[in-house]
């Protein structure tokens, strides 16, 4: 007998029809003797149409956000517990105060501490089926709170490790992690195993299917994660786990991001801390910085500081910078809009020398102009023309043989 | 200071612009340094839909409907909160469970066994609103229940009694209770006062302005309760307590219902335990019968038996009777439809003879036969033609001196 969590998102939920259907995914799970977990985002639409009453108030306080908005995860767990019953499968729905996940941190972006599963671990006695509100927990004030990023995959990821789960199954409306965006080329593969390592690069870089947030939480507590289509669940999906050897494959997947700017500032001061000054500031105002790129010119004891942020974090830092002028010197700030950035990533890459050079001829051979480069142990990436994406990523989704054949 | 109970009905909070208004009511009475609980229903249409849902999966849980329902009022309740905060009121949303409303009974239809608003009274120190979701407590299994009947207005009542309030005001899209329904007659007028019992009666002949339950528990509890529009605030609505002097009016109100069906037995066997039997069988079946007359022929040691049902019970009632010929001698059984029952209602009557001579006389000058009457203290029930209900309950309120002059 083996214990999995079974995890269902938004638009696998999104009727009390496609509530039923994935129920009967749920029963032939439990038909196979296994003890189960379901974890239930809201129906696809409720949570949106939740928040819009909240921002119709337009007052902001996170309490009664997390109050308002985790009742559409309560009424899915309800519909789901009905579904499972209809079909002759014991089941009772847990709200994340029932159980309790006990969080902490601030509303609206909780984090979770700790699960007690006794309530969950007795009922598998009695065969009983665990429906779980995903995205909740309850805070030591005793109130409701929502788990921010990574949402109900997180909730997933924490609950299998807190029943030692064999399998946390993520349900969605995908078949799997694939090596690129499948709008981006038509030659994209799905891939049947990916380490928590180059799936947290993935996620990071771009690919939607999961939060990096969760992948990380399941490498944490060494979860096995596969994500599974709702829509042809004999289909196993993709396996997310430290067990993959990649010793074949340099490269497992193309990711990007089409939303980036680069900021240049020019002459800046070359003395210690003007750097950690700029980039505290940054932060402190809550901008998301990405690549980072320094050169200096010793000769002259001036350097230019260039770095990537969303486009829409752009006007913001510039305007941090403006106020930075004050303390800091430098001559002036140029900024760049309609920037990509493309990134390939594999642990394969740690074995493999001669990567980042296969990538940066493999752009020159298309003539593809790089802007700036970053790279981690097991990724790279480059800032190009956003009208260059797509034959960027179709031109390194070859050249890597991550061709479909 | 005063402590004040504020529930707001589902047509006051049926979006977040009412929801808005009725937060400015909240603030006019915290403005005048009382301490305040405001109990809300959820959003008018919602508690619907949310029952569409659990139907469409066409499964009967109890406690999973009661996880699926409240959610209606959890979102109206952190909604409100937020309202209030953005007009400067301190104010915290509150759960069933959270603080606690422990009922007792049934899933679906439990009652409240007794709320602990500590927490509420801390918060009154300071000054701050408890803003309660009602409708909604948890059984001694730590699960979600909702109350049944009278719902958010029985949670008000009870929270009004928990803290000792000195009014509990229901505010709804009415401004009171009326003489009878402004539907029948254009003469109606705004009752200013009317005591328990008659609402009691007013509600339970059908008047649909607060459910009888409610009234009941307002009266067990005395607690004052002023039933109030919430579109038009500066009007105090009616009061319902036992501080009314009514010695002047021998009649306070004209209610009708329009869906009774009249069943005769004929012939019925004359000794012990036959009627007891018949009524017995019909409880059972959950059948609600209403007025019973009985006719005896004392030389034939034969009766009839007559009684009214709602219209919605007549086939299952038929269909009991046909079953309970098996043991108990009848000739046959006769059913009229299309009837109504008009009642006055007044305690007045108690000490003022000759009221219900005025009733019949008032009727048989319009020309309106009675086929069945029934009594009780404060109320003269007869049932008639349902053609006739518009013009019975016009000649009614002009004869008993209700009309607006």
């Amino acid at each position: 007998m083996s214990t999995l969590v079974l995890k269902f998102g938004g638009t696998s939920v999104a009727t009390t029809k496609l509530i039923e259907s994935a129920a009967k995914i749920v029963k032939s799970e439990y038909d196979k003797n296994n003890n189960i977990v379901v974890v239930v985002s809201a129906m696809s639409g409720t949570t949106n149409s939740l928040i819009d009453h909240v921002n119709s108030i337009d007052f902001n306080d996170d309490s009664e956000y997390d109050l308002v908005v985790s009742s559409g995860e309560q009424i899915t767990a309800g519909l789901m517990s009905l579904a499972l019953k209809k079909l002759n499968v014991p089941a009772r729905s847990w709200l994340g105060w029932q159980i309790p996940i006990i969080t902490r941190g601030q509303h609206r972006n909780a984090f979770i501490d700790k699960i007690v599963p006794d309530g969950i671990v007795n009922d598998f006695k009695e065969k009983k089926v665990a429906v779980v509100a995903g995205f909740q927990g309850i805070s030591s004030e005793e109130r409701i709170t929502t788990i921010g990023r990574g949402g109900s995959d997180n909730t997933a990821v924490f609950l299998a490790a807190a029943v030692a789960a064999e399998r946390c199954d993520i349900y969605t409306d995908v078949d799997g992690v694939y090596t690129s965006d499948p709008k981006m080329t038509d030659k994209v593969r799905r891939l049947d195993k990916i380490s928590y390592e180059e799936m947290i690069e993935m996620a990071s870089q771009g690919a939607k299917v999961l939060q990096t947030t969760s992948v990380e939480s399941a490498m944490n507590h060494d979860v096995n994660v596969n994500v599974r289509s709702t829509f042809n669940p004999s289909d196993e999906g993709t396996q997310i786990s430290n067990d993959v050897s990649n010793e074949t494959r340099a490269v497992t997947g193309v990711a990007y991001s089409k939303d980036e700017a680069k900021i240049t500032i020019i002459d800046v001061e070359d003395k210690p801390g003007v750097a950690a000054e700029i980039f505290k500031e940054l932060a402190s105002s809550s901008v998301n910085v990405d690549m980072i790129v320094q050169n200096n010119f010793i000769e002259r004891k001036m350097t230019n500081i260039t770095f990537t942020v969303p486009m829409t974090d752009l006007k913001k830092s510039l305007g941090v910078l403006e106020e930075l002028k004050k303390r800091i010197v430098y001559s002036k700030v140029l900024d760049e809009q309609n920037l990509s950035k493309v990134s390939i990533i594999g642990s394969g890459m740690r074995n493999q020398p001669g990567i980042a050079a296969k990538m940066f001829d493999c752009l020159s051979n298309n003539n593809i102009n790089i802007e700036v480069i970053s790279t981690s142990e097991i990724k790279i990436s480059v800032l190009i023309d956003r009208n260059k994406t797509e034959s960027a990523v179709n031109a390194l989704h070859s050249v890597f043989n991550l061709d479909k054949i």
